[in-house]
């Protein structure tokens, strides 16, 4: 049969669907409302899972990955200020790569114009119509019939709105403030440090170019550069942070979302339209490309076969997977931060779960079976 | 050297301690405010975990317990309605024995008095003096001058009060309705159940006696027995309980505490007196055994090699257990548990949690660790 899949968005989720749904055989379209420019530059994730990764690999989308990519093998937990390492490899045998988001988008973008494939920039959805049957999608430039559309445009895209149902919110009492810095990273792997004066991450974009992040409360402007590296030295413990020109700076609102439904008709909601988690675990990239690796496995069978049993499971399917990288974003983040005037008693169970992550393999095997995206449920 | 150490309480942990003393070849004298009577019916916990079984051994008092203690080598969690059963013995080599309390300290007694050594019922202590240097325990019929003095006496004894320093507390927003029954047991080990009407639990005490608890908002009286078995039902999934008469029925509230000071000169805080655990974990009683295995492992070392060394690292060594033991009951309960208005947010967390744990080995493998109380760090 033949098959038409609009996709609403041209972030990573609805780029890897398209890629992948082409290596199957099957057509797209996809709408994105910003231009090029603007699409490549965002600057979003940075951290890609065993699955990712695999994913990547498997649609051809990984040559510039397998050469720039920096893969890490665990991370260290400061608490207590001592620094203790949890193994990725040697207890789950995968790993993580540093590879910005922004990287994986361009990538996407470039195999999608040189295969000469639709991908409509400064194309606002304006309506999508007949939902119940073939989804009609229109926009300025005119509309497309298709079989089905896939909604990748993100938590403030069009799409999300038009599936009734639910939405499972919750907002956290802290925000980060983010740094781009011209230094070079302060480990050669990620540091998620618990403090006492709240949490801090270092992690990295190259070998000379680190990101860094500090626990600030909710409605902070940013701070001044040697504010910003003072503190980053007091929460890290023995990880002291070479400085450099701080290239960007900004502050991220911590927030968690799930759409209950992620069905309308023809319409499939994916990636963060479907969902948002807490930036402590890595997961938004990644569980955005858990949603469309099963939706192109979907779309193929039912090419393939004609069934769309698949497609009828998704939403089932993927929100176990929402729940559980939920779950480990939350857990992440609700055990290394301070939550305003928390209690002493709240502290201590911290520190004694931190402890007993880095005592027990087991514990240390299921945060990196989370961390590293081979835990799905 | 000489050492009289005084233990205020003949609970479990002042009774196993002056077990173990004895063993050690140190004298000490047991205080006890309640009659033997009334110590023996107390009514409390019912597991034993491999550590405190391995202790009561080693202490030569647990030929009762080989004899009819009922060995468990996992557990089953209900949530959605089915059971999955984690396997302790599997993952950890190690099991849990149940066994009740009010059993362990009949034993205890029963060989302190064979042993004619001194156990005062009846006997409250008025006052303790002299804690700077050689403590003088003061009571009805005279005084004793003792070395050492270890405050057993539990959360509502005097020992406590004598050690200034912060104590750390919560209470829960639930608390457990607890019932023996003269009926066989639901199941060949225990059942945890989530559900969205509250959490249960089916334990037991014997092949033909039943302990079963649920979830209760806090100031509940106790309900009609049919009410009980009604909800029980309900709550268990596939478990259905079989109906006996009810012989006991208490309503059980929910807390926490840990005091951050455990010694104040030559009084030592041990058991109830220096931490109190919320049920669900089953940790109190083996917490108990953990703190006095290592007072008498402190009183030996100084014993024999005239070091306080042991003694003096006990507050330490003692809270970060104590603190492992708070983390887990407080994960227990809080995965288990609905609090009052809680959202679905949370309940679907709860969830991921509890499919992540039966769907790990690792994270099953890290409750099997705590359970057991294999993972000491």
């Amino acid at each position: 049969m033949s098959l038409l899949v609009g996709i609403v968005g041209a972030g990573p989720a609805g780029l890897l669907l398209a890629r992948l749904l082409h290596r199957a055989g099957i057509d797209s379209v996809v709408f994105e409302s910003r231009d090029r420019e603007y699409v490549e530059r965002r600057q979003r994730a940075g951290i890609l899972e065993q699955a990712t990764v695999d994913t990547l690999r498997a649609a051809g989308a990984a040559d510039r990955l397998e050469r720039e990519g920096i893969p890490h093998d665990g991370i260290d937990l400061v608490f207590d200020g001592a620094a203790h390492r949890v193994d990725f490899l040697g207890t789950t045998g995968a790993r993580v790569w540093i590879y910005a988001q922004t990287e994986v988008v361009k990538d996407l973008i470039a195999l999608r114009v040189a295969d000469d494939l639709p991908l409509l920039f400064d194309t606002p959805v304006l309506a999508l119509t007949d939902l119940d049957g073939r989804p009609t999608v229109h926009h300025a430039g005119g509309q497309v019939v298709c079989d089905y559309v896939v909604g990748a445009d993100g938590f403030h895209g069009v799409t999300r709105g038009l599936v009734p149902g639910v939405v499972h919110e919750r907002t956290f009492p802290y925000s980060w403030l983010g740094i781009l810095a011209d230094a070079p990273p302060v480990h050669h792997e990620l540091v998620y440090a618990h403090s006492r004066r709240g949490f801090a991450l270092a992690s990295m974009r190259s070998p000379t170019v680190s990101r860094l992040y500090l626990q600030v409360p909710n409605g902070t402007e940013p701070w001044p550069d040697d504010e910003i590296w003072t503190e980053l030295d007091h929460r890290l413990g023995d990880h002291h942070p070479q400085r450099g020109p701080i290239t960007a700076k900004s502050v991220l609102p911590m927030r968690a979302s799930v759409a209950e439904t992620l069905r309308h008709g023809t319409l499939f909601l994916a990636g963060d339209a479907a969902h948002i988690v807490p930036p402590t675990g890595a997961k938004g990239l990644n569980l955005a490309a858990a949603d469309v690796t099963l939706l192109a496995a979907a779309f193929d069978h039912l090419h393939r076969t004609g069934s769309p049993d698949l497609l009828d499971a998704y939403e089932h399917t993927a929100l176990r997977e929402i729940w559980r990288a939920e779950h480990f974003s939350h857990f992440m983040t609700t055990t290394l931060h301070l939550a305003p005037g928390q209690s002493e008693f709240d502290t201590q169970l911290q520190l004694a779960h931190l402890r007993h992550i880095v005592s027990s393999r087991a514990a240390a095997t299921s945060l990196a079976e989370n961390y590293t995206g081979t835990a799905r449920t």
